[in-house]
Protein backbone atom coordinates (compact mmCIF):
# COMPACT_ATOMS: atom_id res chain seq x y z
CA UNK A 1 0.00 0.00 0.00
CA UNK A 2 1.19 3.30 -1.21
CA UNK A 3 0.46 6.56 0.67
CA UNK A 4 -0.05 9.90 -1.89
CA UNK A 5 1.83 12.40 -0.29
CA UNK A 6 1.29 16.07 -1.78
CA UNK A 7 4.09 18.18 -1.09
CA UNK A 8 3.78 21.14 -2.98
CA UNK A 9 3.73 22.45 -6.17
CA UNK A 10 3.67 19.85 -8.84
CA UNK A 11 2.97 16.14 -9.33
CA UNK A 12 2.17 14.84 -6.16
CA UNK A 13 5.18 11.97 -4.79
CA UNK A 14 4.33 8.50 -3.90
CA UNK A 15 6.19 8.48 -0.57
CA UNK A 16 7.79 10.95 1.06
CA UNK A 17 11.88 10.63 0.82
CA UNK A 18 13.12 8.19 3.38
CA UNK A 19 16.27 6.99 2.18
CA UNK A 20 20.09 8.17 3.54
CA UNK A 21 21.27 9.34 -0.21
CA UNK A 22 21.84 13.16 -0.27
CA UNK A 23 21.24 13.06 -4.22
CA UNK A 24 18.43 11.35 -6.12
CA UNK A 25 21.21 9.41 -7.62
CA UNK A 26 22.27 7.91 -4.34
CA UNK A 27 18.41 7.16 -3.63
CA UNK A 28 17.89 5.22 -5.83
CA UNK A 29 21.32 3.24 -5.87
CA UNK A 30 20.66 2.38 -2.15
CA UNK A 31 17.12 1.45 -2.74
CA UNK A 32 18.26 -0.93 -5.30
CA UNK A 33 21.27 -2.49 -3.40
CA UNK A 34 18.59 -2.87 -0.71
CA UNK A 35 16.23 -5.04 -3.29
CA UNK A 36 18.51 -6.53 -5.33
CA UNK A 37 20.21 -7.91 -2.18
CA UNK A 38 17.31 -8.68 -0.08
CA UNK A 39 14.58 -9.36 -2.66
CA UNK A 40 16.88 -10.62 -5.64
CA UNK A 41 17.92 -9.46 -8.82
CA UNK A 42 15.63 -11.32 -10.72
CA UNK A 43 12.97 -10.62 -8.88
CA UNK A 44 13.25 -7.05 -8.84
CA UNK A 45 11.91 -4.41 -11.38
CA UNK A 46 12.60 -0.66 -12.01
CA UNK A 47 9.34 0.21 -10.88
CA UNK A 48 9.92 -1.10 -7.62
CA UNK A 49 12.62 0.34 -7.26
CA UNK A 50 11.32 4.04 -8.18
CA UNK A 51 8.55 3.22 -5.51
CA UNK A 52 11.13 2.83 -2.89
CA UNK A 53 12.64 6.22 -3.81
CA UNK A 54 9.22 7.47 -3.64
CA UNK A 55 9.68 8.63 -7.57
CA UNK A 56 8.10 8.01 -10.74
CA UNK A 57 9.66 5.28 -12.95
CA UNK A 58 10.47 7.94 -15.66
CA UNK A 59 12.48 10.16 -13.04
CA UNK A 60 14.51 7.10 -12.16
CA UNK A 61 15.32 6.71 -16.26
CA UNK A 62 16.68 10.14 -15.96
CA UNK A 63 19.55 8.64 -14.07
CA UNK A 64 19.78 5.08 -15.12
CA UNK A 65 18.72 4.01 -18.56
CA UNK A 66 18.03 0.38 -17.48
CA UNK A 67 18.22 -1.96 -14.27
CA UNK A 68 21.63 -2.94 -15.60
CA UNK A 69 23.20 -0.34 -15.17
CA UNK A 70 22.03 0.24 -11.73
CA UNK A 71 23.70 -2.78 -10.64
CA UNK A 72 26.94 -1.83 -12.75
CA UNK A 73 27.13 0.93 -10.46
CA UNK A 74 26.81 -0.88 -7.56
CA UNK A 75 28.77 -3.35 -8.24
CA UNK A 76 31.78 -1.10 -9.74
CA UNK A 77 31.23 0.62 -6.69
CA UNK A 78 32.97 -2.44 -4.06
CA UNK A 79 35.77 -2.32 -6.66
CA UNK A 80 36.31 1.29 -7.46
CA UNK A 81 38.42 2.02 -3.85
CA UNK A 82 40.57 -0.93 -3.24
CA UNK A 83 41.91 -0.81 -7.02
CA UNK A 84 42.79 2.85 -6.45
CA UNK A 85 44.32 1.87 -3.14
CA UNK A 86 46.29 -1.58 -4.89
CA UNK A 87 47.27 0.89 -7.12
CA UNK A 88 48.80 3.16 -5.27
CA UNK A 89 50.49 0.96 -3.38
CA UNK A 90 52.40 -1.19 -5.85
CA UNK A 91 54.87 1.39 -6.28
CA UNK A 92 55.85 1.74 -2.24
CA UNK A 93 59.13 0.42 -1.04
CA UNK A 94 57.50 -0.90 1.95
CA UNK A 95 57.37 -4.94 1.99
CA UNK A 96 55.22 -6.34 0.29
CA UNK A 97 53.88 -8.27 3.73
CA UNK A 98 52.62 -4.41 4.59
CA UNK A 99 51.76 -3.49 1.40
CA UNK A 100 49.16 -7.06 1.32
CA UNK A 101 48.06 -6.23 4.69
CA UNK A 102 47.12 -2.52 4.14
CA UNK A 103 45.10 -3.95 1.14
CA UNK A 104 43.34 -6.63 2.64
CA UNK A 105 42.70 -4.55 5.81
CA UNK A 106 41.21 -1.72 3.81
CA UNK A 107 39.05 -4.17 1.39
CA UNK A 108 37.66 -6.43 4.53
CA UNK A 109 36.82 -2.68 5.99
CA UNK A 110 34.83 -1.83 2.64
CA UNK A 111 33.02 -4.69 2.30
CA UNK A 112 32.02 -4.72 5.63
CA UNK A 113 31.03 -0.84 6.12
CA UNK A 114 28.79 -0.50 2.94
CA UNK A 115 25.25 -0.79 3.69
CA UNK A 116 24.46 -3.79 1.78
CA UNK A 117 25.95 -6.60 0.90
CA UNK A 118 27.11 -6.15 -2.39
CA UNK A 119 29.21 -8.64 -2.82
CA UNK A 120 26.28 -11.22 -2.63
CA UNK A 121 25.62 -10.50 -6.44
CA UNK A 122 28.81 -11.33 -7.86
CA UNK A 123 27.74 -14.95 -8.86
CA UNK A 124 24.28 -13.82 -10.50
CA UNK A 125 24.47 -15.18 -13.86
CA UNK A 126 23.97 -11.96 -15.74
CA UNK A 127 27.43 -10.68 -14.74
CA UNK A 128 28.57 -12.94 -17.57
CA UNK A 129 27.20 -11.09 -20.39
CA UNK A 130 29.01 -8.90 -22.22
CA UNK A 131 27.14 -5.57 -20.36
CA UNK A 132 29.44 -6.17 -17.63
CA UNK A 133 32.51 -6.98 -19.40
CA UNK A 134 33.98 -3.85 -17.66
CA UNK A 135 32.87 -4.83 -14.05
CA UNK A 136 34.29 -8.50 -14.64
CA UNK A 137 38.00 -6.80 -16.01
CA UNK A 138 38.27 -4.19 -13.41
CA UNK A 139 37.38 -7.07 -10.62
CA UNK A 140 40.07 -9.18 -12.49
CA UNK A 141 42.51 -6.13 -12.15
CA UNK A 142 42.45 -6.14 -8.44
CA UNK A 143 42.73 -10.05 -7.97
CA UNK A 144 45.81 -9.55 -10.25
CA UNK A 145 47.01 -7.09 -7.52
CA UNK A 146 46.46 -9.64 -4.84
CA UNK A 147 48.16 -12.05 -6.71
CA UNK A 148 51.19 -10.06 -7.44
CA UNK A 149 51.79 -8.72 -3.59
CA UNK A 150 51.01 -12.34 -2.24
CA UNK A 151 53.97 -13.83 -5.14
CA UNK A 152 56.03 -11.35 -3.25
CA UNK A 153 55.51 -12.29 0.36
CA UNK A 154 55.64 -15.70 -0.52
CA UNK A 155 59.63 -14.92 -1.80
CA UNK A 156 60.09 -12.45 1.08
CA UNK A 157 59.24 -14.97 3.52
CA UNK A 158 61.39 -17.81 1.49
CA UNK A 159 64.24 -15.26 1.70
CA UNK A 160 63.94 -14.72 5.28
CA UNK A 161 63.93 -19.26 5.61
CA UNK A 162 67.32 -18.88 3.69
CA UNK A 163 64.80 -21.08 1.06
CA UNK A 164 64.29 -19.73 -2.51
CA UNK A 165 60.98 -21.23 -3.12
CA UNK A 166 59.61 -20.51 0.70
CA UNK A 167 57.61 -23.22 2.23
CA UNK A 168 54.14 -21.67 0.96
CA UNK A 169 52.09 -24.50 -1.35
CA UNK A 170 52.26 -24.39 -4.84
CA UNK A 171 49.56 -21.78 -5.97
CA UNK A 172 49.06 -20.01 -2.42
CA UNK A 173 49.34 -16.83 -4.45
CA UNK A 174 45.36 -17.78 -5.81
CA UNK A 175 43.50 -17.85 -2.39
CA UNK A 176 44.35 -14.51 -0.20
CA UNK A 177 41.88 -12.67 -2.72
CA UNK A 178 39.78 -15.66 -2.38
CA UNK A 179 39.56 -15.23 1.70
CA UNK A 180 38.66 -11.87 1.50
CA UNK A 181 35.89 -12.08 -0.53
CA UNK A 182 34.61 -14.74 2.26
CA UNK A 183 33.60 -11.79 4.00
CA UNK A 184 30.89 -11.70 1.60
CA UNK A 185 29.79 -15.07 3.00
CA UNK A 186 30.67 -14.48 6.72
CA UNK A 187 28.51 -11.52 6.22
CA UNK A 188 25.50 -13.26 4.76
CA UNK A 189 25.48 -16.25 6.85
CA UNK A 190 25.84 -14.26 10.24
CA UNK A 191 23.36 -11.40 9.27
CA UNK A 192 25.66 -8.94 9.62
CA UNK A 193 29.43 -7.80 9.01
CA UNK A 194 31.66 -9.70 11.16
CA UNK A 195 33.71 -7.24 12.97
CA UNK A 196 36.88 -9.52 13.71
CA UNK A 197 37.16 -10.21 9.90
CA UNK A 198 39.10 -6.98 9.14
CA UNK A 199 42.14 -8.53 11.92
CA UNK A 200 41.18 -12.05 11.30
CA UNK A 201 41.50 -12.05 7.43
CA UNK A 202 44.52 -9.92 6.76
CA UNK A 203 46.40 -12.62 9.68
CA UNK A 204 45.82 -15.28 7.98
CA UNK A 205 46.44 -14.75 5.28
CA UNK A 206 50.02 -14.08 5.96
CA UNK A 207 49.77 -17.28 7.60
CA UNK A 208 48.88 -18.88 4.49
CA UNK A 209 51.69 -17.45 2.91
CA UNK A 210 53.89 -19.26 5.00
CA UNK A 211 55.45 -15.47 6.36
CA UNK A 212 56.85 -16.01 9.68
CA UNK A 213 57.38 -12.32 11.07
CA UNK A 214 55.22 -10.10 13.62
CA UNK A 215 51.72 -10.01 12.65
CA UNK A 216 51.40 -6.69 15.25
CA UNK A 217 54.13 -5.19 13.95
CA UNK A 218 52.78 -5.46 10.01
CA UNK A 219 49.39 -4.93 11.54
CA UNK A 220 50.53 -1.49 12.79
CA UNK A 221 52.83 -0.28 9.24
CA UNK A 222 50.01 -1.02 7.21
CA UNK A 223 47.01 0.36 8.78
CA UNK A 224 49.72 3.49 9.14
CA UNK A 225 50.61 3.03 4.80
CA UNK A 226 46.39 2.53 4.28
CA UNK A 227 45.92 5.84 6.17
CA UNK A 228 48.18 7.66 4.01
CA UNK A 229 46.17 7.69 0.83
CA UNK A 230 42.47 8.62 2.07
CA UNK A 231 40.03 7.33 -0.39
CA UNK A 232 38.71 9.70 -3.03
CA UNK A 233 35.17 11.22 -2.74
CA UNK A 234 33.70 9.96 -5.83
CA UNK B 1 10.91 -22.21 -30.69
CA UNK B 2 9.32 -25.65 -29.42
CA UNK B 3 9.29 -28.85 -31.47
CA UNK B 4 6.32 -31.05 -30.91
CA UNK B 5 7.21 -34.46 -31.05
CA UNK B 6 5.11 -37.56 -31.17
CA UNK B 7 6.57 -40.68 -29.19
CA UNK B 8 3.60 -42.88 -29.90
CA UNK B 9 0.51 -43.21 -28.44
CA UNK B 10 -0.63 -40.27 -25.74
CA UNK B 11 -0.13 -36.81 -25.29
CA UNK B 12 2.45 -35.44 -27.80
CA UNK B 13 5.70 -34.27 -25.72
CA UNK B 14 6.76 -31.20 -26.57
CA UNK B 15 10.30 -31.97 -27.10
CA UNK B 16 12.18 -35.39 -26.53
CA UNK B 17 14.12 -36.05 -23.61
CA UNK B 18 17.36 -34.93 -23.75
CA UNK B 19 18.62 -35.11 -20.10
CA UNK B 20 21.03 -37.32 -18.47
CA UNK B 21 19.25 -38.16 -15.77
CA UNK B 22 17.71 -41.60 -15.76
CA UNK B 23 14.62 -40.76 -13.92
CA UNK B 24 12.12 -37.29 -14.35
CA UNK B 25 13.56 -36.53 -11.19
CA UNK B 26 16.67 -35.76 -11.86
CA UNK B 27 15.93 -34.75 -15.57
CA UNK B 28 13.81 -32.09 -14.00
CA UNK B 29 16.68 -31.20 -11.34
CA UNK B 30 19.30 -31.43 -14.15
CA UNK B 31 17.45 -28.55 -16.11
CA UNK B 32 16.33 -26.79 -13.04
CA UNK B 33 20.22 -26.62 -11.72
CA UNK B 34 21.02 -25.12 -15.60
CA UNK B 35 18.38 -22.66 -15.61
CA UNK B 36 18.60 -21.65 -12.16
CA UNK B 37 22.68 -21.31 -12.42
CA UNK B 38 22.60 -20.29 -16.13
CA UNK B 39 19.61 -17.82 -16.35
CA UNK B 40 18.93 -16.28 -12.88
CA UNK B 41 17.00 -17.92 -9.91
CA UNK B 42 14.56 -15.28 -10.16
CA UNK B 43 14.38 -14.91 -13.39
CA UNK B 44 13.27 -19.03 -13.90
CA UNK B 45 9.22 -20.24 -13.73
CA UNK B 46 8.91 -23.86 -13.04
CA UNK B 47 6.83 -23.58 -16.79
CA UNK B 48 10.43 -22.93 -18.47
CA UNK B 49 12.13 -25.99 -16.12
CA UNK B 50 9.10 -28.11 -17.79
CA UNK B 51 9.51 -26.51 -20.98
CA UNK B 52 13.69 -27.29 -20.69
CA UNK B 53 12.71 -31.42 -19.90
CA UNK B 54 10.44 -31.64 -22.15
CA UNK B 55 7.28 -32.06 -20.14
CA UNK B 56 4.21 -30.67 -19.42
CA UNK B 57 4.08 -28.43 -15.90
CA UNK B 58 1.19 -30.66 -14.52
CA UNK B 59 3.70 -33.73 -14.64
CA UNK B 60 6.58 -31.27 -12.71
CA UNK B 61 4.25 -30.45 -10.19
CA UNK B 62 3.71 -34.50 -9.60
CA UNK B 63 7.62 -34.35 -8.37
CA UNK B 64 7.72 -30.99 -6.78
CA UNK B 65 5.33 -28.90 -5.70
CA UNK B 66 7.21 -25.97 -6.13
CA UNK B 67 10.22 -24.03 -7.48
CA UNK B 68 11.17 -23.83 -4.12
CA UNK B 69 11.23 -27.35 -3.49
CA UNK B 70 13.12 -28.02 -6.76
CA UNK B 71 16.01 -25.45 -5.05
CA UNK B 72 16.01 -27.57 -1.70
CA UNK B 73 16.73 -30.28 -3.21
CA UNK B 74 19.47 -28.85 -5.26
CA UNK B 75 20.98 -27.40 -2.65
CA UNK B 76 20.43 -30.44 -0.24
CA UNK B 77 22.68 -32.21 -2.83
CA UNK B 78 25.56 -29.84 -2.59
CA UNK B 79 25.80 -30.86 1.33
CA UNK B 80 24.36 -34.33 1.98
CA UNK B 81 27.82 -35.81 0.88
CA UNK B 82 30.77 -34.52 2.60
CA UNK B 83 28.20 -33.92 6.02
CA UNK B 84 27.70 -37.92 5.73
CA UNK B 85 31.58 -38.04 5.07
CA UNK B 86 32.27 -35.85 8.49
CA UNK B 87 29.95 -37.16 10.34
CA UNK B 88 32.14 -40.31 10.01
CA UNK B 89 35.34 -38.71 10.03
CA UNK B 90 34.06 -37.22 13.61
CA UNK B 91 34.20 -41.21 15.26
CA UNK B 92 37.70 -41.72 13.51
CA UNK B 93 41.38 -41.83 15.59
CA UNK B 94 43.49 -40.63 12.81
CA UNK B 95 45.22 -37.33 13.28
CA UNK B 96 42.86 -34.30 12.68
CA UNK B 97 45.17 -33.04 9.87
CA UNK B 98 44.60 -36.21 8.32
CA UNK B 99 40.82 -35.91 8.85
CA UNK B 100 40.26 -32.55 8.06
CA UNK B 101 42.31 -32.87 4.81
CA UNK B 102 40.23 -35.86 3.67
CA UNK B 103 36.72 -33.85 4.49
CA UNK B 104 38.29 -30.93 2.57
CA UNK B 105 39.63 -32.81 -0.81
CA UNK B 106 36.19 -34.67 -0.87
CA UNK B 107 34.16 -31.16 -0.38
CA UNK B 108 35.82 -29.47 -2.82
CA UNK B 109 35.95 -32.44 -5.31
CA UNK B 110 32.16 -32.35 -5.06
CA UNK B 111 31.87 -29.23 -5.67
CA UNK B 112 33.69 -29.06 -8.89
CA UNK B 113 32.68 -32.63 -10.02
CA UNK B 114 28.90 -31.41 -10.09
CA UNK B 115 27.86 -30.94 -13.52
CA UNK B 116 26.48 -27.00 -12.43
CA UNK B 117 28.22 -24.82 -10.33
CA UNK B 118 24.75 -25.14 -7.53
CA UNK B 119 26.78 -23.19 -4.80
CA UNK B 120 26.60 -20.10 -6.44
CA UNK B 121 22.71 -20.40 -5.48
CA UNK B 122 24.23 -20.28 -1.75
CA UNK B 123 24.27 -16.24 -1.68
CA UNK B 124 20.24 -16.10 -2.70
CA UNK B 125 18.21 -13.82 -0.40
CA UNK B 126 15.19 -16.79 -1.34
CA UNK B 127 17.46 -18.61 1.22
CA UNK B 128 17.06 -16.62 4.18
CA UNK B 129 13.38 -17.55 4.86
CA UNK B 130 11.63 -20.24 6.53
CA UNK B 131 11.52 -21.95 3.78
CA UNK B 132 15.14 -23.13 3.82
CA UNK B 133 15.74 -23.47 7.78
CA UNK B 134 16.99 -26.84 7.12
CA UNK B 135 19.12 -26.65 4.61
CA UNK B 136 20.56 -23.90 6.48
CA UNK B 137 20.89 -25.96 9.51
CA UNK B 138 22.49 -28.69 7.69
CA UNK B 139 25.18 -26.18 6.08
CA UNK B 140 26.14 -24.72 9.35
CA UNK B 141 26.42 -28.35 11.07
CA UNK B 142 29.06 -28.90 7.70
CA UNK B 143 30.40 -25.63 9.10
CA UNK B 144 30.55 -26.94 12.33
CA UNK B 145 32.56 -29.58 11.80
CA UNK B 146 35.10 -27.87 9.63
CA UNK B 147 35.96 -25.54 12.82
CA UNK B 148 35.91 -28.48 14.92
CA UNK B 149 38.62 -30.49 12.91
CA UNK B 150 40.26 -27.24 12.70
CA UNK B 151 40.89 -26.52 16.19
CA UNK B 152 41.91 -29.51 16.70
CA UNK B 153 44.73 -29.20 13.88
CA UNK B 154 45.69 -26.05 15.84
CA UNK B 155 45.85 -27.74 18.70
CA UNK B 156 47.92 -30.69 17.29
CA UNK B 157 50.32 -28.16 15.69
CA UNK B 158 51.00 -26.20 18.79
CA UNK B 159 51.98 -29.48 20.89
CA UNK B 160 54.06 -30.46 18.29
CA UNK B 161 55.45 -27.03 18.20
CA UNK B 162 56.22 -27.54 21.88
CA UNK B 163 53.46 -24.26 22.88
CA UNK B 164 49.77 -24.84 24.17
CA UNK B 165 48.30 -22.79 21.65
CA UNK B 166 50.06 -23.04 18.72
CA UNK B 167 51.30 -20.25 16.50
CA UNK B 168 47.50 -20.36 14.56
CA UNK B 169 45.99 -16.56 14.15
CA UNK B 170 42.78 -16.60 16.70
CA UNK B 171 40.04 -17.54 15.03
CA UNK B 172 41.68 -19.17 12.12
CA UNK B 173 39.52 -22.41 12.51
CA UNK B 174 36.38 -20.19 10.78
CA UNK B 175 38.34 -19.84 7.73
CA UNK B 176 38.92 -23.62 6.08
CA UNK B 177 34.97 -23.95 5.29
CA UNK B 178 35.28 -20.31 3.18
CA UNK B 179 38.62 -22.07 1.78
CA UNK B 180 36.63 -24.64 0.59
CA UNK B 181 33.60 -22.76 -0.31
CA UNK B 182 35.67 -20.52 -2.65
CA UNK B 183 36.22 -23.16 -5.22
CA UNK B 184 32.48 -21.96 -6.13
CA UNK B 185 34.08 -18.52 -6.84
CA UNK B 186 37.02 -19.99 -8.81
CA UNK B 187 34.74 -22.10 -10.69
CA UNK B 188 32.62 -18.96 -11.39
CA UNK B 189 34.86 -16.48 -12.25
CA UNK B 190 37.08 -19.26 -14.42
CA UNK B 191 33.90 -20.32 -16.00
CA UNK B 192 35.27 -24.38 -15.35
CA UNK B 193 36.04 -26.04 -12.45
CA UNK B 194 39.48 -25.54 -11.18
CA UNK B 195 41.35 -28.90 -11.60
CA UNK B 196 44.40 -27.79 -9.12
CA UNK B 197 41.60 -26.63 -6.48
CA UNK B 198 41.48 -30.36 -5.13
CA UNK B 199 45.13 -30.09 -4.06
CA UNK B 200 45.62 -26.48 -3.59
CA UNK B 201 42.60 -25.70 -1.25
CA UNK B 202 43.51 -28.60 1.49
CA UNK B 203 47.17 -28.00 1.30
CA UNK B 204 46.39 -23.97 2.40
CA UNK B 205 44.10 -25.04 4.83
CA UNK B 206 47.01 -26.36 6.58
CA UNK B 207 49.47 -24.37 6.12
CA UNK B 208 47.12 -21.82 6.82
CA UNK B 209 46.21 -23.23 10.82
CA UNK B 210 50.38 -23.13 10.88
CA UNK B 211 50.57 -27.08 10.88
CA UNK B 212 54.26 -28.20 9.62
CA UNK B 213 53.83 -31.22 9.04
CA UNK B 214 54.76 -33.59 5.50
CA UNK B 215 52.02 -32.43 3.20
CA UNK B 216 52.70 -35.38 0.43
CA UNK B 217 52.34 -38.11 3.62
CA UNK B 218 49.27 -36.48 5.12
CA UNK B 219 47.43 -36.07 1.71
CA UNK B 220 48.15 -39.70 0.77
CA UNK B 221 46.86 -40.80 4.21
CA UNK B 222 43.45 -38.86 3.96
CA UNK B 223 43.07 -39.94 0.18
CA UNK B 224 43.09 -43.42 2.08
CA UNK B 225 40.97 -42.65 4.50
CA UNK B 226 38.25 -41.11 1.98
CA UNK B 227 38.40 -43.89 0.08
CA UNK B 228 36.89 -45.90 2.67
CA UNK B 229 34.16 -44.10 2.89
CA UNK B 230 32.33 -44.09 -1.13
CA UNK B 231 29.70 -41.99 -0.97
CA UNK B 232 26.34 -43.89 -0.59
CA UNK B 233 23.76 -43.84 -3.53
CA UNK B 234 20.92 -41.39 -3.31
Amino acid sequence: MKTVTQLGPGRPRLEPRRRAGQTPRAEILDAAAELFTGHGYGNTSTRAVADAVGIRQASLYHHFASKDDILDALLGETVSAPLELAGKLAGRAEPAAVRLYALAWFDVSQLCASRWNLGALYLLPELRSDRFARFRERRDELRGHYETLSAAVIAEAGAAAGSPAGSAVPGAELLPFRLVESVIDMRSDEGAAPEYAEQLIPDAILRLLCWTGSLAETRSAALELAAQFPAEQE
